[in-house]
């Protein structure tokens, strides 16, 4: 398969390559890196993206900002940054991808623990982790030529235990690798609708 | 307690309305009807709405607009009708809230069963409420002062079956009444971050 990986450069997306380099042909794509550059929060870019990488198979996304902020502060324009990013930048993969994809493809979205595990300032995470696992469940129903969708849902990467412990105290680490499993099983298998969870 | 119902002049909105009449104080609140008047895409509306409700120990909202469409013809601005009415709007109710209801009083918000079972065109409607129901379980461990906060999640209303029997084939009716104990469990109760759904 030929398969673009939006957000290559990240720890994950280094994973999910890693994961299926063997027997893929991988396209990166990042904002700054990448066989392909996009910004998933301007859907011009995404089409131009979409025509510079050629044909696809699979898309899949490990990417997405949201704003992490005690709830007292969150304001409506900080949920903003999440529904514009991690949300809809992922949907309108999905929605320019649409007419892209081989028969069969898939999209693979990207998700995590705080959708179903809340953490102090992570109000926003949640909302939208929550969102694209819907989206998942009832796009699946609707894409047309066989097309699949999924999301994948990791606990906190072992990777960024360093860097974000103090805020998921307690939460069992996920090697990228395992997560990466997850992604191959979404691209590589028939499920649909579907979020793998990896805790 | 003295209860704001955001959307009291709907189907769903009257039925909670009834449930907590006899022992309580309704404040009603709609876009064109109500004790108060308020916009929930505008901030400032809803900051004036509260100022005009006086003091309050409840809120429940149950109000939202989403756009069904099919999935080949949903853009991102059919998306973004409803992350601004039915997830910003309920999520902007609370925010504004949160300095205004007496301690220990409860938000009660409205998603519906497409945030767990897909139906054609039900994707924007299963985004927001799967972003709502996730953004309560977060927003649940954060609120200050004994708040609290939850969601109902009511199948297709009996009333609405004529409308919307199409869209939902063989789903279970759920009537508005039977819905409505679920708000008052929410209000009266002391649940929170939970999604009551109600099938």
């Amino acid at each position: 398969m030929r398969i673009l990986i939006v957000g290559s450069s990240g720890t994950l997306g280094r994973a999910v390559a890693a994961a299926l380099a063997g027997r893929h042909e991988i396209v990166s794509a990042g904002r700054r890196s990448g066989d392909v550059r996009l910004d998933i929060t301007d859907p011009a870019s995404i089409e131009a993206a979409y025509a510079a990488a050629g044909p696809l198979d699979a898309v899949v996304a490990t990417v997405g900002k949201v704003t992490f902020k005690p709830l007292a502060e969150m304001s409506a324009d900080d949920f903003a940054v999440g529904l514009r990013d991690k949300l809809m930048g992922q949907v309108n993969l999905v929605l320019a991808g649409r007419q892209v994809l081989a028969d069969g493809g898939s999209f693979t979205l990207t998700t995590g623990v705080l959708d179903r595990e809340p953490i102090a300032a992570g109000s926003s995470a949640s909302m939208v982790n929550g969102a694209v696992n819907a989206f998942v469940m009832a796009a699946a129903v609707e894409l047309p030529r066989g097309l699949r969708i999924n999301a994948v849902s990791p606990g906190l990467l072992t990777e960024s235990v360093a860097d974000y412990d103090a805020f998921f105290p307690g939460f069992e680490p996920v090697p990228a690798a395992r997560a990466a499993r997850a992604y191959r099983k979404s691209v590589e298998g028939v499920a649909t609708g579907q979020v793998f969870r990896v805790d």
